[in-house]
């Protein structure tokens, strides 16, 4: 098997030296594109909200222009539950490492997606409870074979946990130096919503049964054991909500500690990243209580149909950009929005203004 | 002046022939391609309003996965208004022909947002309030020097209405015989956003009070002379809100009536036409006034700021598919969706079911 094996204390230097770069946005470049949008042949404001994503990448890039980010990649984070076991999800446990070679085949929802965005998927196995065979587009860079049963225990060790941050760190990395200018979240795992729904509720402090949705489409049933597995989760472990590494460890996963490092390392490299539904929501709240002035760097994709991503967008203060109904993770409202990011860019940058074109201003 | 001169004759038996060509949607194709969705390796449903699109656009297109549609154009009327004499709008009139110059110049909003998306921008000079030099890129289909002051009398007569409808009919067939499979709709026009609320308080039914918005961006005085402008043009026309072409005629603009021929063409050609914002969803109120099952064909881009739309979107029972706080026009909302549309149909054609994928479906 392909377990990274780092020392403990170097992830932890990581990850300490990654929280510690990240500052706040440029006011001054925020300043400028503020002012920019003012001149340019429309009226004020009339744009919405990709007047404010353009001033929002001005502060993330520190330049009072940015570049359109053209260059856009999808991190797909795939892991595996032991809390499947509680019969959380309608999918088999299985189905992880098949959509990870559906994945890698450019059949799924987020290979569609992200090609018409023009944006690579990046598929990352952080913990699929299979050996998959080497692939060249699978990163194998595995911390176990899934998490434990967190109803028993810790869904991981402090260790893992830091581990499993360490991965979308250096995953991120490795896009930045290949000239990735926005990042969007994905994931992948069955039952991957019940540790979402238990970061959630933890981290945002919403009740389980207010944060907890029907994932893939289960029944009334299913549902409430769901909720009781979380309440039961929590009250065995005792996460303790202003430490996002132990809260991680006890309720959370693999690939979404994965997703938090992928965050966590763009907002140190000012590099914005789009936070896709409800497991990347969950990853975003634990991102942001390791660091909260990574929260800044995060432009929401979606409002996921997942009952708790309210919660967790409402506690993280950002409005999602879409509301499609969507609900299938994987990165597929990011990649949308990736391409909104990008027009917001472009018509701060190539917009005429009242001058250049000639255009009458308002009225005195 | 390069004015169109059909006789009224040929433009009423053109307009009778495109309506009398709207059919339903294709049950049928519609079906396959709601079976299709059930197979693709994804959660039943999770693709949400993309799933839908993608039925639709089988229905309307008539085939069970349909072709993206990624020959696309945004059509933008250009037309002015008497009525901004009544000091309804924080911009002069001048400012409609220099947009239309912004546009062919490629620096106008619409222009950015278009290319981002990989769509055509056409120009049309259906009624700007001055003689326009010809350029190659402006069609030149001028009713009129702009329309009458309708707090006076009718906008424009009955059958310079039917004219401006046929100079959409005339664009939209351009277009589809040059290739594009989807349009989206936009507008230029200094003060349509009042004659756009009258049709909205004329034909969806809300009060002026409820339908009228700051447009560009007037202050609290300059909007309740505008509610009262539009009051007052409603009482001495009286428009038959039965009769959506003496609605329009009265009350309306010459873009609108633009933008509506080009809706009924696209219906009658089963080619989908994305709305823009609120102008753009007058001219589909007063195209489904005229012929009610164009309404299956429209697809409604973003939800404007401006007040009245959500009274034209109810009463088309359309749900926008943005809310990105947009209230320029030109199309720019449409331009966005229309890539939002494209990805519906790529899911649909594109994603691999869960037979080809070897992926295990939902336990029994």
């Amino acid at each position: 098997m392909n377990m990274t094996t780092v020392s403990s204390t170097t992830d932890a230097a990581t990850l300490d030296q990654v929280c510690s770069a990240i500052g706040p946005l440029n006011e001054s470049a925020m300043e400028a594109a503020r002012a920019r949008q003012g001149t340019l042949t429309k009226p004020a404001g009339s744009l919405g909200r990709l007047e404010e994503l353009s001033i929002q990448l001005a502060g993330i890039t520190g330049t009072d222009i940015p570049e359109a980010p053209m260059k856009s990649a999808v991190i797909v984070m795939a892991g595996d539950h032991g809390v499947a076991a509680e019969g959380v999800s309608l999918f088999p446990q299985e189905v992880t490492p098949q959509m990870v070679f559906t994945f890698i085949g450019g059949g799924a929802g987020i290979n569609v997606l992200a090609r018409h965005v023009g944006a690579d998927v990046i598929v990352v196995d952080v913990g699929v409870a299979a050996e998959l065979e080497e692939h060249p587009l699978i990163r194998s860079k595995k911390v176990a074979l899934g998490t434990q049963n967190m109803t028993q225990g810790p869904a991981m060790t402090r260790e893992q946990a830091v581990r499993a941050l360490c991965v979308g760190i250096e995953v991120a990395r490795e896009q930045i130096d290949a000239g990735v200018q926005i990042f969007g979240t994905g994931d992948m795992g069955i039952a991957n919503t019940t540790p979402s729904a238990a970061l959630t509720a933890v981290i945002a402090g919403g009740s389980p049964e207010d944060v907890t949705g029907r994932g893939t489409g289960i029944d009334d049933d299913a549902l409430n054991n769901k909720v009781d597995v979380i309440k039961r989760a929590i009250a065995v472990n005792q996460p303790d909500p202003r430490d996002g590494i132990d809260t991680l460890a006890k309720v959370g996963g693999f690939e979404i500690a994965g997703l938090a490092g992928v965050i966590l390392a763009a907002a140190a490299a000012r590099v914005p990243v789009v936070i896709d539904g409800f497991i990347s929501g969950a990853a975003a709240l634990v991102a942001c209580a390791i660091e909260p002035k990574a929260k800044s760097y995060l432009i929401p994709a979606h409002q996921s149909v997942e009952v708790g991503h309210k919660t967790a967008m409402n506690h993280l203060e950002l409005k999602p950009l879409l509301n499609l109904g969507l609900r299938l993770g994987e990165g597929t409202g990011a990649a949308m929005a990736i391409s909104i990011v990008q027009s917001a860019a472009k018509i701060l940058a190539e917009m005429a203004t009242f001058a250049d074109a000639g255009v009458s201003g308002a009225k005195e």
